[in-house]
């Protein structure tokens, strides 16, 4: 334990927040999360900046991940500097201090049933 | 911000525009899109070539994603030099002048749910 | 176009056939498949093994892919040197003599709405 | 066959056990795999990690796959040195002795028809 694993630069180029939900709430809430797999001994300070089809970046929002911990964290629960409107193409850049792991899955309920998908980021060898 | 991400030549196998849709349209309709991340501070210019089971390969399309923008696009809207056919399998080449990420994303709403899958494409390491 | 673009041996480790479909037949019949890139000017002769839990692997079976041709095979296709059994754990390796690209797609419907699933295969690099 | 195929470090982000079922069983229970294929001529001794977002990681967990074996795993069925609680955010770090590659599946159940999703994990070049 404790050793460090994964890269520091990730990207996704496929966000999306469907604009609405159906079922049970909130296990069946639409949503789209970035987890992160933090095994080094140090916190992971972690900067994610978001990129448009039709404006600037915006960014950085923060997060932090504790040595030896996974975060799993939702991208609409992103409010500093803005939140991130739904039902409109985005991308994400997810840039670590130290190396990690992200994973980027979508809980998609717009219809009576849930549609989920989950893919590792493009890590990046830069 | 403008840091070049990724490679310049994507590769995506299982290509198929589902042949109809349920549900309420546009959003539940069947497509698949290739998504880019141009992180960078030059404008991507974008060539995709499409691949048959049963014929030459047809392209380039083209396309441009701005500098330090995303584009999600959809393979159906690729009409030049001609458009691809719904229900017949092909595959995809995603060229680009500058670094991009790309991933792949099809939502198939053929039955009464839609269902969803996305994966980050293969990235040519050539 | 000619370029060879991908690698020549690539890995599956979770492979199951859905023993039951629901759903208008052809379309919505369960079924896995693996897809095939060969953006190369010469002809792809693929072999694939079959590996199971409980037995020795079985191959190689033997697919072609044309240069500069897609292939999308269901592995239940696969039945020289024996066919593959429903709702059996398995995992694949394919290899061919050119550069390839393979993508790893599930189409579940054994309940009344399917669920699909594709992820770009394991690359070696070996 | 029995060439040695993949990495020995494999990380998982995005782990999570749902907490209910729908459907027949035990076909259609809500599960999390983590599936391995050993190609090499020497048994597989797999050592997995849990990580947690709230507390030290749990582990190591132990499997062993066979030469020239594939194993599909449950995580709801690591129980020493202690089970993996439901509908809990986790993550997972998959070590081997020799050379293996891991693929990481959900089955949602939660709503009357399932969602899948699959993806290659992320292999280590560490």
């Amino acid at each position: 334990m404790g050793k460090a694993l994964g890269r520091k630069c990730w990207a996704i180029a496929d966000n999306y927040l469907p604009g609405w939900s159906n079922g049970k709430l909130p296990d069946m809430r639409s949503h789209e999360a970035f987890c992160i797999l933090n095994t080094s001994d140090q916190d992971a300070h972690v900067e994610i900046t978001i990129y448009y089809s039709d404006k600037e970046p915006v960014g950085p929002y923060r997060v932090t991940v504790l040595a030896r911990r996974t975060g799993h964290f939702d991208f609409n629960t992103l409010v500093d500097p803005e939140p991130i409107p739904c039902a409109t193409d985005y991308a994400s850049v997810i840039e670590s201090d130290v190396p990690i792991v992200v994973q980027h899955t979508r809980l998609d309920s717009r219809q009576a049933e849930n549609s989920l998908f989950s893919t590792i980021a493009y890590a990046s060898n830069d």
